[in-house]
């Protein structure tokens, strides 16, 4: 082999090596919906079930999954479990059924060690999977932002929980948040507020919004415009309380000048998080290509192995 | 019509009025298990089944509907709960993926206003539909025992709930608690401390047990013997952290000298609540002909409204 | 030296050594007493000076100074702690004024280190220095009943204070208590509700009580008749919410059949508390030769290094 | 009267009754100081007595009297608090000896009414008093902030104190803060962290700093430069953990760059408080004529009725 065509080799195996996660291996990716009537109006088959027949058409290495609430196990069964890499979560009015303790024993140790990544979706930012992730997140933060010193004494750690799910006033103090106290020189006490995982307000309009990307080069943002419109969503107004992503991917703009901060990433563990906010369902966010395009970018992205963005 | 004939007329009547809920109106029993694989050696078609089919067969006026964890809804469906009138619980490894607010969403508006009554098996001490009834129960007791002075200042209820799920050491200080403070002369505050609903020790041996009725004419121990055993029982250890119910049917005694309250009683609201502690799954008690009649009566007692024992 | 004169001198020596303490070193008091201008119907020149006046008066090894809320440093000089090796309090409608910090940073280490003793009279129940060696007492005992495993997870205490100075109510939660939860099979966590140190009624109507030595072989019980009478007190009702002491001296009855355990005795760290019940400050109680007399042996016994009882 | 000389009369009326509160009444300054022997080097016969010398020195009229700790009842008796219209508190190392309840019981109500007005001084920050008042403040700004809605539910506050007196951490969140939640649409619970009342660091190096005044014509800025140095003196870093105050009326720059708010106002029911920050006891700030103007300044404006800056 002469030396020109070793190099064409080389490149020509690079060029198969990025492109392998894509064309190669399969990404499993299982879609949770609680299916609620509500959705029917807009979405014949359910919201999950669109979003799983759209992926399919796509010409993609995704293989899909859809469950739903009122399946054995809750959808979450060990075998859809071990099967899956990204999990799509949609829930609004029966989240409440998911219980932390399930969450806890099912979700959380997969996603912890990157066997699973979550991508949750709207109003989802309150599903218990995505809130047990925020809180996971939190304490992970607070350890890392306020450190045990060296031959100190033991820090104490507390981590406060919300009273209840309720959203946060306008004007509240924004969670999380970490009182780190002093005895003398040294750390000695940090006071978790565990996040809300909720806003001030939302309206449920329909109006048109605007979606800016602002991370043009991140996997999830790929092949879409620089800005563009959904047709008709639901409006939600920052400050969203949860810990500082690792990536703003997307800003959201509404028709009364509110904005949001409508994709983020966050590292839990070895696992990864995207929340995505367009919805909800009576509006057909889940009908266009750029959402399902973000959604299939974001499959690829949580499941691959390469990624190292 | 003459005297004589006036009064066999009326006691007719008394007793047709007395045996009427026997005779006549059915009662609805919903049976809910989680229907686990360790059940399978001792309960071929799993231990809530085995318990319906046991109470088909008995000639006794119960409509018997079985559903499992992993049904639609976890069985739980609107229709279900309309339908019963006693709900029979067992639930063991896979109590967590109840969650409170499904529990407080769906039974505890029925269980308070006495549309349905709740029989809890065994390891359902730590099921959430039990502990929700007992953190009920609790907080009326907090409210009865410290009621509000006319024309004092408000007394601030504070209610503190276990921070996890953890049984008592032995020794520990009981729950639930009541820690009732006065300002000057007037009750100020009262700090409840939620009930444990575990106890200190257990020990599943399969060792017989002997039960005694401690309340014999109570309609849940009608036709018993005074005493009885149990062939093959789990042991769990008095004080059970459970408020002080209303009454104490059955008291159990084990191999080493442990003895437990097997069968109690609280009203919850206009609701009434039966636990029942011989178990567990592994174990043939609820092929037992004695355990099947307690359950029969504790179904008619809880599932009749002529009840005023 | 025969052998009779041999005997004859141990006997000797050893009643020259059990008296020595009497006899020989001096044991300094300090009695601290807020001096509030309600004793001074009863108490001319004041209550705290009125014990050192009758223990100047009584043959003894005791050295006295006589201490007030408004001198310098509130009375607790570096000058007088260092020289004290006993503490008489006194204190009633000011008892706020001394901080916890004060206590904390002024007295505690000399008490838990042995260099102070401290005696707490009546409605000093509610005094800082007494409230603080209380709270010391109950987390000593938290850790003592309810220890560390060995090779085990790191067991997590919390000590949760009163929510503020309030009498318990009848039929409240007794303090202090400990609420000792495990994970699993180990001991994980221990919530210990700091003791309340007051007693749920009073009745300040001046009748006499009957104190009972309960202890009559107890050193601060010498000289004192197996029952005695106090011609005019106040009446505390049981249960006092304190840590289970040591040794109960004395139980006092009332004239509505209320009673009380009216000196009793706690070791903190290596100090010693001793809480004597009869007053207050407008009943001649400490003008009470018994009342001396007690208070004279419970000096004795604190102050003597040799004290091994 | 023609009307020339009935407009001279009313101009001359308004400049006598404008100085009037300068010029008649004598507003009474309570001086208080822990008085300290670390004072002695740089403040001869203590810090408060040199404040209460310079002020006397000062033609003005306020009469001055200066106490200390341990004076009877700490240098609180009703007969000095029922004199003085403001009160100077200068303390240090012996903080803890007021206790709360003290604060509470003699100074809070007099605050609260606006019988007495606080300038606090330097280390006070810490002192029991001021923080009793930004306890105070604190809780009135949450009612203020977050309102009981009309017709709705009674809206649950919370106030957590900080577990233990220690400063808080560069980075930590700053208090007091407000976690505001509601329950479906409407207000229901706030969740207040009251105020730590320090700051993440300081620097004992006794350098210079640079005053600005940030509020020139604000009575305390009176008779002032726009800017003047200071020889030297601690240095504090902010965020200064403080409820956010009614006006700003310094700004202090130190050699590092460092920066704090030096002089501000808080209103707390009808009375006033004046924190000013520059010292502490072993430099000379506080015989700088700046720093005495100040003061002086202060206790006109908090002194005078008539006052509506």
């Amino acid at each position: 082999m002469n030396q020109i065509s070793l190099k064409k080799t080389i490149v020509l195996l690079i060029i198969l090596l990025t492109t392998l996660p894509v064309m190669g291996q399969k990404i499993n990716v299982l879609i949770w919906d609680e299916q609620q009537p509500t959705q029917k109006p807009t979405y014949e088959n359910f919201l999950g079930n669109e979003i799983a027949a759209r992926l399919k058409t796509n010409k993609n290495n995704l293989e899909i999954r859809s469950v739903k609430l009122d399946d054995p196990e809750q959808g979450l069964t060990p075998e859809n479990l071990n099967w899956a890499k990204v999990l799509i979560w949609w829930g609004h009015a029966r989240q409440g059924e998911i219980s932390s303790e399930t969450v806890k024993r099912k979700l959380m140790k997969r996603i912890r060690t990157g066997k699973l990544h979550l991508i949750a979706l709207h109003s989802a930012h309150w599903a218990t999977p995505f809130m047990e992730c925020m809180n996971e997140r939190t304490m992970q933060d607070a350890r890392r932002l306020f450190p045990q010193p060296k031959g100190g004494r033991t820090v104490e750690f507390e981590f406060v929980p919300m009273p209840f799910k309720g959203a946060p006033m306008k004007g509240s103090a924004i969670t999380p948040s970490f009182l780190a106290l002093k005895r003398g020189k040294d750390l000695a006490k940090v006071v978790t507020t565990l996040p809300n995982c909720c806003f001030p307000s939302y309206r449920p309009d329909g109006k048109p919004s605007t979606m800016t990307v602002t991370l043009p080069e991140h996997p999830i943002a790929k092949g879409l415009p620089k800005t563009f419109k959904l047709s008709s969503t639901e409006m939600y107004n920052e400050p969203f309380h949860v810990p500082r992503p690792d990536e703003v991917i997307f800003k959201e703009e509404f028709s009364q000048g509110e904005w949001f901060r409508s994709g983020m990433t966050w590292k839990v563990g070895k696992g990864k998080v995207f929340y995505f906010r367009p919805g909800h369902e009576t509006y057909p966010v889940f009908k266009d290509p750029n959402v399902i395009k973000i959604i299939e970018n974001a499959c690829h992205w949580l499941g691959s192995q390469k990624s190292k963005y």
